[in-house]
């Protein structure tokens, strides 16, 4: 490793999820759904346009999420200061639970949203007027906004220490600058081993249904010149059977106080195909990702989404009319099956619950 | 079970290979890669042109390969009866050979073929004129066809018995009536148990990137009201961890002389789930899919597709342009992952190199 790293050589990707403007300003997204094809950017003006953005998953990936509708409050307000603090936090409140429903699975977006609740309940409080009550709100979007920047620098720096011996490394879905503020989770860790000389060859799962992985990931990487191969998911077993890769490196949508871990469908049958393979099986993702309040990855609530995603996502319609589908957004993968888990405080290993509350400072 | 099973209730499909007419007849195959959209036919008057209907899947599945390249050698002379014995043998072999050279894995076609040759140097060696020549080929091919109907319904027999305790199964790619002569392999096992009453509710893996389970394995279930949810491959792992599935069956391209098996990507990672939820993985296949000089998968050549089957391949590109392609279309499972191999003449299991030879009568 340099002593000095060279400067990252690599075309900017511009922020997934940006406020343009003051407290009545608006909600800036890059629409993942149009990428690779086209860099299309979506201005948000109301909750309920906020609210459809991350439904259909315009934006996505579990800290922008939570990024996302922690300034999409403040869109209820439209720039109009509220009349008085009883109005503030009636309106403040409604559009937190109305957000909150956009997606059942990444925690994340519950977090970010308690936080904005428990700023604009101590606001209401403290008998702040209208616009000192926004830029408020604003102000802690703004924390959240940039808290996820550190904590992305924080996990690339701790996960890249796990890959500096590989030569090769499997991920799934995507990770990266869309899915966070800018470094992201599993990628940061290639995307720092990278900034320290060490470039690794990446295999991406396509990340059916809806491809994040060959849309999104594969197109990260290209733009940072870092050597990325995309693989269909069914072919991960192959690639490690092959000795193609070292590790495997994922994200998470939720973590249960066991160390279950709740991501993108397709995770927990690369766990067990890791374990087949005597690879370690690394999950990346900030200390805002766990629910302690859950024992374990039985009670994460599940996304199933259309039928649709499946029999008709390429444009094309790719099954016969009427089909039955089964369509789970995400799948538990077991604490057992994961060696460590990469928070920007540090590695936990091996996972559990002790391990897991020490690391957070909970106990 | 009743005594009398039923009157299967289902819309007959036409069959996937026919040869139309005499010895100077046609080839007529479904376009498999049109459904599920349209049923198609496609008539070849050309070893050429069944050539690339072989290499580009029109007509796909190792038993259906083997049935359309057979027929396909008699498109080398148009009806026009050959000269001379000698004629007749050196344009045979040359179709043998080219026809050989479509695709590189399913050993059903070289097994066909084999047939076709040798029958050819026997007729050339009893000095047999044009047109009788001629039609102990078609004889042949013909009779290639009828076996392969008999053991399409002697595999569904063996297999189904193995069924007949789960309620659910979980396949992958497409190993029915479009795959074969007319009820399939492991497809088969299905039918059967369905025609002796026992419902299966089938999980179907869409098998990317080519999506022959979606397709044609979700269409065909569908035209034999038989129940089926389409899932992604990724889902497999969480479809066996809820237990709706108590086995797993797929078919084979090749099968080495110690059990190790080459099938459609994405089967050895469900062997791995399969092993690792304890659910038993079964092959169905002919003897004609074993190829007994071959002491094991390593040796099997295993076929490399196109980037473009993955990054474009329903219309619509899905992955940035330039971006590095791994696309094997096999994987080979280890016989050790394998409980059992089903087969015409009956089960394999153990799965191992004697039992494979007795049940095969190669000993």
């Amino acid at each position: 490793m340099p002593a000095h790293p060279p400067a990252a050589v690599h075309r900017p990707i511009p922020p997934s999820v940006s406020w343009e403007g003051g407290t009545g300003g608006h909600l800036r997204l890059i629409d993942q759904t149009r990428l690779p094809e086209e860099l299309v950017f979506l201005d948000c003006r109301s909750p309920e346009q906020a609210w459809v953005a991350i439904e259909r998953l315009k934006v996505r990936g579990a800290p922008a999420i939570g990024i996302a509708a922690a300034y999409a409050v403040l869109l209820e307000f439209g720039g109009q200061e509220p009349s008085s603090p009883a109005e503030f936090l009636e309106r403040t409140l409604k559009a937190v639970d109305y957000l909150a429903s956009s997606r059942p699975t990444a925690v994340n977006l519950f977090w970010a949203l308690d936080r904005i609740r428990r700023v604009a309940e101590k606001a209401a409080a403290d008998r702040l007027g209208g616009g000192e009550a926004l830029r408020v709100l604003l102000e802690e979007a703004r924390g959240i906004h940039d808290g996820d920047r550190q904590m992305c620098r924080a996990i690339g720096m701790h996960g890249s220490a796990l890959l500096m011996d590989c030569s090769g490394v499997l991920t799934h879905c995507n990770t990266g600058g869309l899915a966070t503020s800018e470094y992201g989770t599993a990628l940061s860790a290639i995307f720092t081993a990278q900034d320290l000389g060490h470039t690794l060859q990446v295999y991406a799962g396509e990340t059916r249904p809806l491809l994040q992985g060959a849309r999104l990931t594969a197109w990260e990487l290209q733009q940072r010149e870092i050597p990325v191969t995309l693989i269909c998911d069914s072919m991960a077993a192959q690639v490690m059977r092959e000795g193609k890769v070292q590790a495997v490196i994922v994200g998470a949508d939720r973590i249960a106080c066991n160390g279950d871990v709740a991501n993108k469908i397709g995770t927990y049958g690369l766990a067990v195909l890791a374990r087949h393979h005597g690879l370690p099986f690394y999950v990346a993702a900030p200390s805002s990702t766990f629910d302690l309040s859950l024992a374990d990855g039985s009670r994460i609530p599940i996304e199933q989404r259309g039928a649709h995603e499946i029999t008709e996502s390429f444009g094309r319609r790719t099954a016969p009319a009427g089909v039955a589908v089964y369509n789970p957004a995400f799948d538990v993968t077991p604490a057992g099956l994961v060696t460590a888990i990469v928070t920007e405080r540090g590695l936990i290993q091996p996972v559990g619950r002790d391990a897991i509350l020490e690391r957070l400072g909970a106990v």
